[in-house]
Parts: C-alpha cells; sequence; structure tokens
C-alpha cells in the first residue's frame, strides 16, 4: 500500500503522470509518501502537520520566467511530536525520497489538534462537577501550570447536542497537559455560577420549524449562468478576464493565493508573488481571572486549514461553482481529505472565487477588478463566560442572553502581502492626506486650502512598522518605482487600505502583547527573506515578540466588536 | 387650466381625490397651484425652487399616532428671484388658497440653477477665445467680484458633442452675473495653457464599437425573481420585511426617508423620523488662482433633486423595479417631470430601495437588515484643469491624461439623520475602544489586558461636535434610554459609522471653512428645532458658519481622492 504511494509519487517526478505545480499543495500521495521515509527512518510518531515547504522565491521566479528548465523539487515540510512533547521539524525530499532535515526544537509547541477531542473528554465531567459543586476542589491536582503543552479548556455545556453550547458557558477550566493526555488542573474561580437555566438556542431546520418554520414573506431571487462561467481552472490556476492566481492551500494559513498577474493587451504583468492570512490575533479585555489568559492565535495555534468545514453538502453559493479538495495528515501518520474545502465562484458583483467557514466565519474574497481583499464576518462566535443573575459585567462585557456574559475581545487580522508589481523589486511609501504648509494670507498657501498626499518612503524595518491614522486617512502605497504610469509619471503602485484600527488594546509587557509582535501595529513591512517567510507550517513560540512566526510582511485590518 | 389646477388640489384637500400623505412631495398640481395664488398676488417672477414645506414634527408625531385626525395642512415652500437678483422666501398654504410668508432675504442667494445654460452660452466662444490667444485679453471687463449672484465658470471644450469635456479643460474662467445674466469678466492665468491635443475620450456606445467593441469574454450572469419582488408599495410607502419606510424627495436633498419603522413581532417601532442627504461639500486643494475658488456645495448651490437625471430609459439594476418620478417647478413657474427619478428594487444582498445618479454618481441604499446606509461612488466626475506638456503638478494634482490635471479635492457627505428610537427621546453617545485603568500589575488591571468601549454622553451641542478618531475606532450610538434591551439591559440604540474622515482639510479662516460649518465634523448634534431644521429648501449664505442652511443634524463619512 504504502509502497504503491511511493510508485506513483515516483511517477510524478518522473513525469509518466503530469507533474504537480510547483505551488500546489502536497496531494495525498506525497503526504503518505513522506510519512512512509520518516517511518522507515525513525518509526512510529505523532504527526502534527505536513505541508508543501513552498519552493524559493528565487527559484520560483526562474522557473515561472521560463518553465522549460527543471522544476523546484519536491518538499514536504513535517511537524512531529515525538513522545514527551518534543517537536521536531523536518524536510522530506520526495524526488530523493530521504529526510533532508530532522531538527529538534526547544521552547515552542506545535499547534494544537486537540480542541474537539478536549471538548469531548471533559463535556462529560462537567454534569457531574457542576453537581459536586465545592467537592470539586478535591480532584483538583497541585500541579503547576508550567509545562510547553498546557491546553486550557473553556467549557461549555448542551442540553441536546444541537443546541448552541455558547448559550451555556461553564464556569471552569480544566488545564490538560497535551504531552501526557491528562488533566492536570481545574481552576475554579471563588464566586461559582451555575448552569445557565435559560431556553437552548437551536438552529437547526427541524427545531426552527418546531417553533413554526422559517419566514414565508419573502420571494426567490434566483441568479442563473445559463452559459456556465466566464473563468477557467487549470489545475490549481484560475483565469478569469485577464487576471491568472495560484489558488494554494495549506494547514495553517488555509487558502494561499500565489502568482497573480494580469494580461496587459497581450504582456503578462506580475503582480502579487503570494497573499495569504498569516495570524488571527483575539485578546479578551476582561481582567478577572482566569479570563486574562484568553487570548487565541486561530491560525498560529489552531490553523486556518485545519478548521476549515467541508462544503462537500454544497456552499451557499449561488450560480455555476468549481471546488477544491485538501489534504492533510492524521495523528497517525495516514493522509486525509477535506472534500470541497475551496469554492470557487462568480458573482455579479464580480467576485472571483469564495472561501468561507473557517471556524470565525471568515470569508475570502478576491475582486476581479484587479483588488485582493479580505472580508471577515464576525457572527457572534466568541468565547462566552457564564454569570449570574444580576451580576454586573463592569463594562468588560456584555450580557448578550440570560447568564451569558460576552467579553469584550478584538479580532486582528494579519495579512501576509508578497508584493511582486512588475517584478519583485518594490519599494513601500506611507500616504497621509496632509494640509499644505503656510497659514492663510502666506505666499506659498494665500488662502489657506491647499492640500496633498503626502508619500513617506520606508527605508528599515524600523520606520516600516507603523500604525493607522485616521486623522490623514493614512494609506500604504506598493510601488515599482522602476515603472512609471505613462499619464501620472507616478510608479505603477497597489495600494493597502487598512483602516477601522485600533490596535492591540493589551498593554506593553502582557503575555499577549509580546506575543502579537508585530501584529500589534497596522503594517509591518520586512525586507524579504526566503527562509524566514516561508513555508508556512510554524510553530507558537511561548513568548517570543513574533505572531506564531507565521512573520506577516503587512498586518491588516483589526475590529474590536465590544 | 390654471383653474382646473386650482380645482383638482381642492378636490385632494376635501377629500374627493385620495388625499397625498403629509410627507408626500408636491404633485405638479401642487406645484402650479402654488404658482397661480402667487401670480395673482406678484404678477411675474423667476422661480428658483418650490417644495414641499414639511408638517412640524410634533404635529406629524401626532397624525402618526392616530391618523383619523386631520392631516396637516399642504403648504409649498416657494424660493422666487425678484428682478435685480433679491431673494423671496415665501409659504403658500394650498388649503385656504393664500399667501402666508413673503420675506425678503439678505446676504444669500439662490440655489443655481444656471450651470448647462451657462456652459451652453460659453462654450461656443470657447475656440475663438483660444485662437485669438492673449488679444484675449482685450475682451476682459474691469468690474470687480463682489455681487451675491456672481457664478465662475470652469470651461471645458469637446472635439465631438459626444466627447467626454474633461480631458479638454480650458485655461480661462469667464466670470458670470446670473442676476445681469452677461458675462462680467474672464479670468485668465499668466501662464496660459493651450487647448488639448490628446486623444478624445468617448464612452458612447458607437464610439467603443468603432474601437473594436466591448469584451465578449464574460458569460452572463441572470438575475430573476419568477414570483415578483418581497416589497409592496403604497403611495410612496415602501413595506418590506417587517420594514416600512415612506420614500420623500425634493429638489436639494433628492431623496428622502421619512417614518422608517420595524414591526416586532405586531408592534411597530419607530426607528427614524428623516434621513436624508444634505449637502455634499467639495473643496479642492490647489492654492494656485483661481482654483483656491473652487469648492462646491453640491445640494445648497446646484441640488440633488435637480441633478438627478431621469432613470426612463431603464437602470442598470437587475430584477423586478419599481419606479417613482419627481416633479419640480422651471423659471418660468410651469411644473416639469423627472421620469423615474426613484428606481425601487430588491437585491440578493438585501438591499431594499436604491436611488442612482446623482451628479456625482451617488447611491443610496437601504439594507434589510435594518442600517440605513449612504454610499458614494467617485466616479471621477472632478473638476480638472490644463497643463502644459511637461508642466509639474507640485502635488496639487495629479496627471490623469496628457494634459490634464486633476486636483486634489474632498468629497465630505453631510449625512442629516432624525432618530426616533422607539420615540422622539433620543440621547446621543461617543463610543470609543478604550483601554482599562491600570497599568500591568496594578491591582483593577493585573495583566494590562483590560479594555472596554468607553461610551461618552452628549448634553450640549458644543461636546456634541466632534471628529473621528481612528486610534479609538470611535463610532456614535443614538440611544432611547428609557428604553432597555432586555438582555443586556443596555439602552435600545442604532449606531453611526462615520470613519476614514481626514476633516475638512483647508484652514481656519479660507472661505470654504466658514461656509462648510458643522461639515468641517465628523459629527454634530443639535438639539431639536423644527422651524430650522426643515423645509430642505435652503439658500447658500456667502460666509455663514453652516453650510446652505440645510443644518445637518449629523455629518458623516468624507473621502479623499487625491
Amino acid at each position: 500500500m504504502a509502497l504503491d504511494r511511493l510508485k506513483s509519487v515516483a511517477q510524478h517526478v518522473t513525469g509518466t503522470l503530469p507533474p504537480p505545480h510547483p505551488f500546489d499543495p502536497l496531494s495525498n500521495a506525497e503526504i503518505e509518501a513522506a510519512v512512509q521515509i520518516i517511518r522507515q527512518q525513525y518509526g512510529q510518531l505523532h504527526y502534527n502537520a505536513i505541508t508543501l515547504k513552498e519552493p524559493l522565491k528565487k527559484e520560483m521566479l526562474r522557473w515561472l520566467e521560463n518553465p522549460s528548465i527543471p522544476r523546484p523539487v519536491r518538499i514536504a515540510d513535517v511537524v512531529v511530536v515525538a513522545p514527551g512533547g518534543k517537536v521536531i521539524e523536518g524536510w522530506v525530499d520526495l524526488k530523493a525520497g530521504k529526510v533532508t532535515k530532522w531538527l529538534s526544537l526547544e521552547g515552542v509547541q506545535p499547534l494544537n489538534r486537540l480542541p474537539w477531542r478536549i471538548y469531548r473528554l471533559l463535556s462529560m465531567f462537567a454534569g457531574k462537577i457542576q453537581r459536586s459543586s465545592n467537592n470539586v476542589r478535591l480532584v483538583v491536582f497541585q500541579q503547576k501550570i508550567c509545562t510547553k503543552s498546557i491546553v486550557i479548556a473553556l467549557m461549555y455545556y448542551r442540553p441536546h447536542m444541537d443546541d448552541s453550547q455558547y448559550s451555556f458557558p461553564l464556569d471552569f477550566c480544566p488545564i490538560f497537559d497535551a504531552a501526557k493526555q491528562e488533566i492536570i488542573h481545574i481552576d475554579i474561580p471563588e464566586i461559582r455560577r451555575p448552569v445557565n437555566k435559560a431556553k437552548p438556542n437551536n438552529y437547526h431546520v427541524d427545531a426552527i420549524e418546531k417553533e413554526g418554520g422559517y419566514r414565508t414573506d419573502i420571494k426567490p431571487i434566483n441568479i442563473t449562468q445559463p452559459e456556465g462561467v466566464s473563468f477557467k481552472v487549470e489545475g490549481r490556476v484560475i483565469d478569469w478576464q485577464n487576471w491568472k492566481v495560484h489558488v494554494g492551500f495549506n494547514y495553517k494559513e488555509g487558502i494561499v493565493l500565489n502568482n497573480i498577474t494580469y494580461n496587459d493587451k497581450g504582456t503578462e504583468r506580475p503582480i502579487f508573488y503570494r497573499l495569504s492570512l498569516a495570524e488571527m490575533v483575539v485578546p479578551y479585555g476582561n481582567p478577572e481571572h482566569p479570563h486574562q489568559r484568553k487570548h487565541a492565535f486561530d491560525l498560529g495555534e489552531y490553523g486556518g486549514g485545519y478548521m476549515t468545514n467541508s462544503l462537500s453538502l454544497g456552499c451557499d453559493c449561488k450560480g455555476a461553482i468549481h471546488y477544491m479538495d485538501a489534504a492533510f495528515v492524521n495523528k497517525a501518520g495516514d493522509s486525509t481529505t477535506i472534500k470541497n474545502a475551496i469554492c470557487i465562484h462568480e458573482e455579479d458583483a464580480g467576485i472571483l472565487f469564495k472561501h468561507t467557514d473557517f471556524r470565525d466565519d471568515s470569508v475570502v474574497v478576491t475582486r476581479g477588478h484587479g483588488t485582493v481583499q479580505l472580508e471577515i464576518k464576525l457572527t457572534g462566535i466568541l468565547n462566552t463566560y457564564a454569570m449570574n443573575p444580576g451580576e454586573d459585567t463592569k463594562g468588560w462585557g456584555t450580557e448578550v442572553y440570560p447568564g451569558v456574559n460576552a467579553h469584550n475581545h478584538q479580532h486582528l487580522f494579519c495579512l501576509r502581502i508578497d508584493p511582486n508589481i512588475d517584478g519583485p523589486n518594490n519599494t513601500v511609501f506611507q500616504v497621509d492626506a496632509t494640509q499644505g504648509a503656510g497659514e492663510v494670507g502666506s505666499k506659498e498657501n494665500p488662502f489657506g486650502n491647499a492640500f496633498y498626499a503626502k508619500r513617506t518612503k520606508y527605508s528599515t524595518v524600523k520606520e516600516a512598522t507603523s500604525d493607522y491614522n485616521g486623522a490623514t486617512s493614512r494609506t500604504w502605497d506598493m510601488c515599482n518605482t522602476n515603472k512609471l504610469n505613462p499619464h501620472s509619471h507616478k510608479p505603477v503602485s497597489y495600494k493597502l487600505v487598512s483602516r477601522e484600527v485600533p490596535g492591540l488594546l493589551p498593554k506593553e509587557g502582557f503575555l499577549v502583547w509580546k506575543r502579537a509582535g508585530f501584529a500589534r501595529h497596522a503594517v509591518h513591512v520586512t525586507k524579504y527573506d526566503d527562509e524566514q517567510l516561508y513555508p508556512a507550517g510554524r510553530h507558537v513560540p511561548q513568548t517570543s515578540g513574533e505572531p506564531s512566526r507565521g512573520i506577516p510582511e503587512w498586518i491588516a485590518d483589526a475590529i474590536l466588536s465590544a
């Protein structure tokens, strides 16, 4: 079986089958081949992630320029957890069929693949623990929370399996040791809060039918594409109205857009080398223990790819749809598949493709007019906590339902942009709407009406770490200063609009502030560093200055939902 | 003829015909009736505007509460220009058939209805003046620009009547006296700029066909509503998914939304008494003479209603469409009609109705989810100016086409909101995303992660004049503090989101700064003053602290397009 896999991979690389595009995610065959190669050398291990180690940018740019030269070698980027919780990062050269890197990492923990497992493990205790109320302390272990593989479980209860658990938060937090696979502590607040007695919310069809059914006063609006769609898909490359984009996918960032180009009257102009959502930082604003601990790194800790739901039952898009699957590795080392992880379709508004159903219901949309947007819908999926009748939220949250305290939190979305505007040598300018110099009556500004778009070039990483300025409607231009627009004689550019950003609200020195790193700022620009930037598969340091080491070149867009 | 009109109006008010809703705009019959009544008393006059004098709010609220009581009297609000340019404002009681107010106003000028007339008048000179080059100075009058009815014409040239004139700006500005109906001066710059020789832009179908025709690579996306629309229209009241709204219209603001309510499980809850776009201020940022003069008040000076294009040829909306007309008065006093001034339709995105084609292509959209938005599309319709080959814009503009200098400008949209959230007694709070008090380690904020939505009540008009704060993602809540949400126990509220506002960029003391008044700020709240707020028909003071006296209760949303 495994040897068959190896053979089929061999066929890939020997060319008897059409080889994958160098940006294509690893296939199930490639993933299992990598596992076989590792097993032969290291035996049984717990697999955390296997993903494509993306080719070096300079190597890729050479190949994109001339696809007739040998394509970059396929390399699997592997993260395994050895007994005792030690994290190992490895590379497997799938052509040579051997491990080329095997590095045991210190001071990091792997991305957490256990939340649902822990939930099942703990939810069965919930009722009992509640009933035994204060005696629950008897079962508390005395062990300190200090090791690297600690998971804090936020507990919920479901009266019925289809009910929304967010209406039934529990007031205690079991502490789980992922390495030991056991509960080492249960955090219980001084003030106990009983299980919510409020009416459950259940949004499943049958429950809604029971409550009188769906509304009937809305007439259908049908959208049809009688001649099919206007885009073509070859492999994972979408071709739409002179735009081309390769759609990648990995366990951490989810969707990845590579090599976005525009055919300008016959000339293929590169625009972006790579676009992805690198991280989402979610600090909570309640200072009361244990809520200060709540600050998720949704991608670095859980994985945007891993949290993708299958759209195999179809998505809510209308018209003609094209789907793509996603391949992962499970703990045992078998390859798994999420059917229809990506949905590509065309909308009247000119949407090129759409990928939905992150755990936070984020929606990635690429529009035909040539800008790439990351639109996020927050649908109230946030950590809630129990409260007693009449309890004061003290402004740290809102009682959204009887006995349910929705704590203040931020969603800081870290967008990683690797511009390639008419080539890789791009420059970034900060642009501020600015009043002209000189007061009313002065020679240079006699009437005081002068204003202009002030452009400030970023020369160092330090000055390139900047925040949004609402007073100047600050934006950021990515330019190729060697290529001028024939009319304006200004550099050809794309503009980053990253507004409505209050910045990271927790104060300097706090854990999330250290971990969020560049995510504290509206924009951060790094000089290109191939090794550092890719692959996407990285681990969460305990208290580093970088957000889960998926270093965003750009940090874009934050929303406070209070 | 005129007496027939009077009779039909009489029939309205005596009830032999269904009477108009008190919010309905004046009908053609009512407009001509008002003119007849004025003529009998004052003879021939030049009519600038006749619009509904909206009933007093307290009177309307009484009637809305109990429509069986006598409805508010229909009153025409009239603006005429007497010989010599004197502006007179009058009220005509259409039931009593008499003039109840006739006020001669000082220091104001009427809204300008002449731009196209002036354009025609001057464009014929353009070529000649250009050819005679510097001798043109011979025709300049020495008269000063000081009277109240001065219009400065920004000149363009069209090689072909279908070409876009914005590619062919002329370098001189005739000064026109609207009262005298003559050109009193021609402003000619020291540096002359010849007529542009660049290739014309012509977007008409035949021109595009000549250039190879429209693209053929886009497949149709059809939207159909086989069972019709989900909304009902009775008179001018739209009923859609528990929402009700009266759609008014006047020559200045264009569309006006009145008495927006939501049927909450049988209870009709009022939300907004009135919503409109009250003004759009457009300052230009080029300090060089004569461009400091360029600052439009699109509604106060030209009229959003007057600038509405007829959609009689159909609009670009898909699916089932419902149209409404608009009635105006012309200079002579005859009533005129714009067919299909308003288009009401339903979109998949949940749009309730849509009104397009202001002169600046603004789009007013009401969405089903209960917020009222004003979305503005800027489609490059801005004043352009001529430039010589190689001339430096000095950053005050951008060469968007050879020889075409698009000057920096702002679009400040003044949205007037009259909230009526569960009743007329509403309060406004400023909401800022704010860090909790106390540094890391302090008792109240031990971990430094505390943050909350700080709410500041506006008690005086002075403190209610505020700007956007990007650092706190500032928003504004309109609340009924006497009505609490059953879950959150917070006042029922609607939130105003007015972001991306750099504020008015011209400096204090300059003409536009004085005239823009409250429009200088993101938000301004006035205590309710019936007389002052409505009717919409007002005039542009030369240098008042108010924006064209259509006092916005709220000033929302500005975009810098540089």
